[in-house]
């Protein structure tokens, strides 16, 4: 597999220097998010990384499905899908919602998502983009993401067709779960994205940003990536870090020494 | 169900203290933690606890088998079912351990768990006490116990007699699981403890400290404790917080909460 810079990982970079930086480092794909795009514009966006020859491995984020305003959501989702064909990338990350405010209906809100993923899919199916569900760590259920295992992910996926709806493995959200392994193998073609950070302790005050440089924490890469790759996955390995060093550091410190971790483990 | 007080919502409190709590509002029941117990040694704190005719619901805990040192593991383990039986109680709650220094094998972890339960489950046997195994929410997975579902839990319970080795259900561990209904279920004459307590947010910098007072967070404990006792459990429900705000106020102004939340939820 192949390194794909998710832009997170240099989260004060605009997309122009997130460009930058891959060129300068030798990278050849980038994992794009939605308001650096935004923010250069995204004709102006998708121009620049064509320009630079880079492969956008793929969008982050859609999502946010559980909320109360539905057509919003919706309108929202098919704004992302619109920039991921801008961008040339078939992947739609998903970060499907948290509970509403006030609710304590697991249920309810998981419901949610599977009626708002199939209003979605044929707009995505139309644009030849996919619906790439991303299971979350359990840790963000109540307030990012109610889907919480790849097979729970999965189970939601396969009502629809492969080239719709999808998922991603990434290594933090999915490494304690005792059953990823043959989760990883059922996922088969579905897997349209590979992100890696590794967990941390202690955990930092601030839980959103607890995701690793790989080999900085507790999970065993080789293992998932090589089930990753028997399942069939040939796409590029997002690196994707959300830490407040890495966040504070200068962008081509982070790079080198993400292109050195992932040479490494 | 029957409300049962575990020690460590009032963690400053001695065992002395927390049965005289028990006492002023009426609660009939105890979770008793070993460090107070062994504080106030093992046979006076368990004549304190006679004395007063509190019911002990369980013992807090043994566990933390998935070190380098077996010997010592074992030896402490034996002397937890030890005083469980000098408490009266055939519970004894297992925390399992997390992954070994600098171990990135989690599947290593998860088998010396097996192994070592194997080891320590004729001794309890014979005493008369359950190993009562509790799955932790993976954000505790890297440090704290590498069990992380209840039907991870019961795989490895159900190798094992029923009245030797039981598992834990804890709304705040295991409310994310999309399994937890069909789990618990399937965990039946195996619950040997039902513990309550709410999963809060934004997440506590010390995540060890983010357990709330039911009905500050997001647990529907309705459902969770309709399909508890639908399993056939009969026995206490242990509310258990781990709360700086809560650890910090005085005993009766907590316990005397603790009884308004467990009539309202």
């Amino acid at each position: 597999m192949s390194l794909s810079l998710n832009q997170k990982t240099i989260n004060r970079a605009s997309l122009a220097e997130a460009v930058e930086v891959c060129a300068r480092h030798g990278i050849e794909a980038i994992g794009v998010w939605r308001e650096p795009l935004n923010d250069s514009g995204v004709e102006r966006g998708a121009k620049l990384v064509r320009d630079a020859g880079l492969r956008v491995s793929s969008l982050c984020r859609g999502g946010f499905l559980t909320g109360d305003d539905t057509e919003a959501a919706l309108a929202d989702n098919r704004r992302a899908i619109d920039e991921a064909v801008a961008l040339g990338t078939d992947t739609l990350v998903l970060v499907v919602g948290g509970l509403p405010p006030r609710s304590r209906d697991l249920a309810g809100a998981r419901q949610r998502v599977a009626t708002r993923i199939a209003e979605l899919a044929p707009y995505a199916g139309e644009a030849g983009v996919r619906l790439a569900l991303e299971p979350m760590h359990p840790i963000y259920c109540a307030d990012r993401g109610v889907l919480s295992t790849l097979d729970q992910a999965l189970d939601l996926a396969e009502t629809f067709p492969e080239d719709r709806v999808a998922v991603v493995v990434d290594t933090f959200h999915v490494w304690w779960d005792p059953r990823v392994l043959p989760a990883i193998a059922r996922a088969g073609a579905r897997i349209a994205a590979y992100q890696v950070c590794d967990w941390i302790t202690p955990l930092p005050p601030d839980a959103l940003l607890a995701r690793g440089l790989p080999g900085d924490g507790h999970i065993d890469f080789r293992t998932l990536g090589a089930a990753v790759t028997e399942a069939g996955y040939r796409g590029d390995t997002e690196v994707e870090i959300f830490h407040a060093d890495v966040w504070a550091a200068p962008f081509d410190d982070v790079v080198a020494e993400v292109v050195r971790r992932f040479a490494s483990t």
